[in-house]
């Protein structure tokens, strides 16, 4: 064992190659790298092992031959763990390191060569300097590190003479790990995001969708963080359901009883089993029944809160709208915090905690990609984004936002009265400019227009609801504490013709121990979309799924 | 804005209830709590407040009339900050606190009667004793206080007499919350789990059920943290696809064809648009073909992982197999990393320290849970997951372990010879008896029996593939090192007699700066299980979807 730990120290992986200028030439020569040849052969495994330590193929275990132990794992050195450090890079001037990624650019100059190596970790390219001796060199004179070619690189942390950054690579050592065919659709020439859509497995390698993609899983872990930090338990609300509860219209259908042949030929409706009339015998389905895929999580969740006291979901919901919109998806991913023995100001307090926090944590922690949006995508998104963090947000009701509307003289395309559903520009007319871009919280809304569970004010005419509106994209947040009186909530159900019998467990947790409870609901990619000043949709997920258009 | 913050400080919420004995007295008397009525009648909004702060209320801003402030969101006060101490609550022995929950079994005796409530926060209950004169005693008198019903109990944190906690509330104030309809289905007698699956919207209230929604969040919230610290970029994976990549069968189609009314009469096989040929016309569905539920987010991760480096998914993957066991589930989460500049030994190094930081993760945080488990449901789980913890896991090949398994001399019920898939027997002989408990790491499967994206051998037989099989449970996670060499790869779908251009995306990852990368996935169902010891799987996820059963 011994013996293996001493061989696994001497022999770094790519992790550990960040070693002292003295050490580097005795480095490399520990590593057997053969170059890979430049036709289009595909490259070997010239690198045995990326980024575990190979103590594993020395030392049989256990009793049964031909067993090994299983290698270490270690975090990955990337380019971020340069350029990300509040010196971007200077602590590490004169080590010698190994960067992996991608060409974005190659600057050919009389003497050196400059090649800009992105590995998604960050936006910043590391820039890598060559001249015609760095071993590797050939390769480029070949013309095959291209933009969009994968490249290994081993060099030594030097100052940089640009002003763009403040270390570049001083190359001692470069390998082809794959070449990009010259038809890369992605070249240095700008291309538009509607363009991109149609190469959404190529898009992830520019700036825009890198960054997108760095703070939406940064909006994504802080979303977790949040919750869990204030007790709060992560529940899977079901994607297929079959309950009678969603409510009908908008849903895809789930089913096996649609021939499932990919063949387009090969879809007989014939095939569909039938009762005796014609209609569809669902009873063969897979569920037994009509499925369908979730519009919510929130009656689920509602389970779990009375259980659990607080939880949320953060799950995929979907909704079978035709709207080719920017601002509609098929399928998107919502959070739903149901928080029990809460009212709607504790509704509200946790909304507006929540917003606060994601928001101030990307601004903390995705600096880089945030100058990006605020450079290219949406001037002034930085300060707009402070001011949230920042700001007390603000609360009133329907009925006075209805005053405040009818007071401003504004005209607005829809007139607004007592009793209709608030339309985008009254919602961006309230926080951008009633309130100076403040996020307002507008509640007790008209029970009318809004959804069944939603609890009954004392004055009979509103209900306990609550929209969030941020400035620049309207509605954020919908919300509401959840008429926990069962006879109020059968009442309801009663006046809108809903069919008790379909909600028999949802009536049940106001049958046995009922508690006051709220939550409320966001969709993540509008939320993504608020963050990065993003202007479609469709750009704030990786995969989007729009009337007409399932690829990849 | 000070003026509003003293008030505050003086305006306790819940979760601030906690104050020396001296003052409470004094703190009770700053809230209005009107008895609520033991009648039927719902329970009126008597807390005004749950855990935010009301400050809101105090101070207009902007220059808007009758707006207000949001209050302030503070982490709620619940039962597991009492009891999850190392000294199980007596560092708050003479404090005043408001626990708020669900009866879980009341005891009168001759003097006192005792109420254990639950409020899911943690597995314990809090032990509140009621004497005669006892305000809100007379709701207990009243029988109105019973299994199932929701509280609101004060009191003052004593030393407890009983031997299975060290404190216990001594109550100076209850208040009936919600009553439970007596016909509450989990009364005190044992209920089987097939019984609580009847009652999904019921059983997180039980103890076993609370434990796993407990341990399920911990496991989810580790599998985000192990990767977020290592430097992997959460990507969400498209849920419906149309792409032609996931191969045919075993789908379920996702379509608006289908009349989507629940109404089962109402489902005329008619209404579905047809071609000429009677074959269904899938250009007038909502995606314009057929779509899918996603079986696996692999081929979509790889995209983002050959941009971003290190990638993993978390999220629903679908199965429409007809399998009624206790292993299946139609509708599963699946955690799948995408490890770019990877092999196969990277990848076996990582999903062997995820595993690790999972299990000791919930072993660290979820002590009473597992206590709980080890008692209940699977004694010497604890051990067995405390040596999945510490144990160095093994390695060896698909080759090796055929031979290991011939020479056992063990009759199997599946007899083996090279080439043909391991069963679970096999398994778990090899991990349970050949290697004693230790997890172990089958690699380099043959071919034939494994997917076509798999990276091809040296030896031209095998591929780099590996199962990583645990003690009990069998097979836990699948990985393998993608094939990322275009003429093989394609080679490969040839072989298969898959159509090339369906995988026109995936081919490009190959075309443009293709690189070594391998990944895993893990059925995160699985996982709980193993985690808890639950026997059947439909008990490891809030709302199970299996044939004939998509309820709730």
């Amino acid at each position: 064992m011994a013996a293996a730990a001493t061989a696994a120290a001497l022999s770094p992986a790519t992790f550990l190659r960040l070693r002292p200028l003295s050490s580097a030439v005795h480095f490399i020569s520990l590593h057997r790298i053969p170059l890979p040849s430049t036709t289009t052969s595909p490259p070997s495994t010239f690198l045995h092992r990326f980024c575990s330590t190979i103590s594993a193929t020395l030392s049989p275990i256990q009793t049964q031959p031909n067993s090994k132990k299983v290698g270490e794992f270690r975090k990955k050195f990337k380019i971020a763990d340069v350029k990300a450090g509040s010196d971007e890079g200077l602590e590490l001037l004169g080590r010698s390191l190994v960067v992996q990624g991608w060409v974005r650019t190659l600057r050919a100059q009389s003497s050196v060569t400059f090649i800009e190596v992105n590995d998604g970790s960050c936006l910043s390219n590391m820039q890598c300097v060559l001249s015609s001796d760095t071993e590797g060199y050939d390769q480029v004179e070949s013309g095959l590190v291209s933009t969009g070619a994968s490249v290994w690189v081993q060099g030594i942390v030097v100052n940089s003479q640009g002003s763009k950054q403040k270390v570049e690579l001083k190359v001692e050592k470069l390998i082809l790990v794959g070449k990009s065919d010259n038809t890369f659709p992605i070249q240095k020439k700008r291309v538009t995001r509607e363009f991109l859509r149609t190469k959404a497995h190529l898009r992830p390698r520019t700036n825009t969708f890198g960054a997108v993609a760095r703070v939406r899983n940064a909006l994504s872990y802080a979303t977790h963080k949040f919750f869990q930090e204030n007790g709060f338990v992560w529940i899977s609300s079901p994607i297929i359901t079959a309950s009678d509860c969603e409510g009908a219209g908008e849903q895809f259908c789930v089913t096996t009883l649609v021939p499932s042949s990919r063949d387009h030929s090969n879809s007989p409706v014939a095939a569909i089993p039938t009762n005796g009339d014609g209609s569809i015998d669902w009873s063969q389905d897979f569920f037994g029944k009509p499925a369908f895929l979730t519009v919510s999580g929130q009656l689920n969740a509602e389970t779990y809160a009375t259980a659990l006291s607080d939880v949320y979901t953060f799950g995929p919901t979907f909704r079978a709208e035709n709207s080719n919109t920017s601002r509609h998806l098929a399928e998107f991913w919502m959070i739903e915090p149901e928080l029990a023995f809460a009212d709607l100001d504790d509704d509200m307090a946790c909304a507006t905690a929540y917003l606060q926090y994601v928001v101030q944590y990307i601004l903390d922690n995705c600096q880089e990609d945030m100058d990006f949006f605020n450079t290219w995508i949406e001037k002034g998104i930085i300060q707009r984004l402070s001011n949230v963090a920042e700001k007390n947000f603000v609360q009133l009701t329907y009925t006075d936002a209805v005053d405040l509307l009818l007071q401003s003289n504004k005209k607005f395309e829809f007139p607004v009265k007592w009793g209709c559903d608030l339309q985008s520009e009254h919602e961006r007319f309230i926080t951008e400019e009633a309130f100076d871009g403040c996020p307002v919280i507008i509640r007790d809304y008209p029970k009318e227009i809004k959804a069944f569970y939603m609890r009954r004010n004392d004055d009979g005419k509103t209900v306990a609801a609550m929209d969030l509106l941020v400035p620049r994209v309207g509605e954020l947040i919908g919300g509401s504490q959840r008429e926990e009186r069962l006879e109020y909530l059968e009442e309801r159900l009663d006046d809108l013709k809903l069919n008790k019998e379909s909600y028999w467990w949802y009536l049940d947790l106001r049958r046995y121990g009922s508690v006051p409870h709220a939550g409320f609901g966001l969709g993540f990619e509008r939320l993504v979309q608020f963050a990065t000043g993003i202007d479609n949709i469709r750009d704030a997920i990786p995969f989007p799924r729009a009337p007409g258009s399932a690829e990849f």
